[in-house]
C-alpha cells in the first residue's frame, strides 16, 4: 500500500459562475473513484461535504453495498467502497490522517488550469514513491477547487494536458490518469 | 489529431455468468468517454449496439446537448458529444472507418485479463504514434468483450495492472488510462 489518499471536495469549489458553492454528490463519483483508488492500492478515499444530508446519503449507498443485497451481488464493489470515509471538512480529513499515521502529511491540490509553481507528475511520482511521508491528493467537483485551497496546500500538481485545445476531463477520469502517472507501472 | 478511434461494444460481451449478452447504455459511459476521448484528440467515439431502441436513446441524449437547451448551457459538452457515432455492429464501424480513411485499419481489443500474445502499452504507443495506419480500440461493457472478438482482432492490448490483487477499474477509468498511456505527454 502506498501512503497516498484521495479526497473529493464538494466544498469549497466553484460553480459555473465562479461562485464558491457546495456541490451535490454524484453516485458515479462514489463508485468510480473508489474502484480506481482501490485498484491502485489506496487505503482511503475521503468524500468531503459539510452537508449532513449528503453525508447520510453517501452512508446509505455504502451500506447498501456493504451489508445490503449489493454485498452478495457484487463483493468487489463492496471491497472498493470499504475505503470510503465521509467527513465534513478538509480540516477533519487532515486531522484524521495525522492521528492515524505518524508520517509527515503533505497536501497536493489538483485542477485543470496551469498555475505558477506547479510540480510535474514525474517529480511528484518520485516523491510519492519515496514513502517517507504520507500524501493527500485533493480533487474538486463542479468547476474545481477554490483558490483558498490552492493557497494553503503544500504542492500543486501540474494539470493533465491532452492533445489540442479541448481539455474537459471528468473528475473521475482525471483521477484515474493521475493515479496511473503517480503509481502505475507498465 | 491521431488516427485512433474508440468503440464501446454493448454486444457481444459477457454478463456476470459468462453468458454473451447485449448490455444497456449508461449515460455516464456516453459523457465520460466522449469527454476523455475528445481531450486526447480523438475524432471518433463509436457506441455499438444492435438494439434500435438503445440507438434511438443515445441519439436523443446527443441531440439534447447538440441542439436542445444543453447546447447553450454547456457548449464544451456539446463539442465532446459531437464525436459520438452510434452503429449496430462492429462490422459497421470497421466498414465506416475503411470508407472514411484510406490508411490500413488495425483493430485492438482490450480487457482486464492477461492473454497470450498481448502487446505492451509501450509497443502499442510507438505503433499508434507512427501514424501510418489507423487504429480502432475496442472496449467491452458488462464483464468484458467476448472471446470471439479477441480471436479476430489484430492486436490485444496488455491489461492495466494496478497495485495488488484488486483490479476492477470502471471501463470509463480504464479508457482514460489507456489513452494517456498511448497518447499522453508529461
Amino acid at each position: 500500500m502506498s501512503d497516498l489518499a484521495v479526497a473529493l471536495l464538494h466544498y469549497p469549489v466553484y460553480n459555473k459562475h465562479h461562485q464558491v458553492v457546495t456541490t451535490a454528490f454524484t453516485n458515479l463519483d462514489i463508485h468510480d473513484i473508489a474502484r480506481t483508488s482501490r485498484t491502485y492500492g489506496l487505503s482511503r478515499y475521503y468524500l468531503v461535504t459539510p452537508s449532513e444530508e449528503q453525508q447520510a446519503l453517501v452512508q446509505r449507498i455504502v451500506t447498501h453495498w456493504d451489508t445490503g443485497w449489493g454485498a452478495d451481488y457484487n463483493p468487489d464493489r463492496r471491497e472498493a467502497l470499504s475505503i470510503i470515509k465521509t467527513l465534513p471538512t478538509l480540516s477533519d480529513v487532515i486531522e484524521e490522517m495525522r492521528q492515524t499515521t505518524p508520517l509527515p502529511l503533505k497536501i497536493i491540490a489538483s485542477g485543470a488550469a496551469s498555475r505558477t509553481g506547479a510540480v510535474s507528475f514525474r517529480t511528484m511520482r518520485q516523491m510519492v514513491q519515496q514513502d517517507k511521508q504520507q500524501y493527500l491528493l485533493l480533487l474538486g467537483t463542479g468547476w474545481g477547487l477554490s483558490d483558498e485551497i490552492f493557497e494553503k496546500v503544500d504542492y500543486i500538481l501540474e494539470p493533465i494536458q491532452g492533445i489540442g485545445d479541448y481539455n474537459h476531463l471528468p473528475v473521475r477520469s482525471a483521477l484515474a490518469i493521475m493515479l496511473d502517472r503517480l503509481l502505475g507501472t507498465y
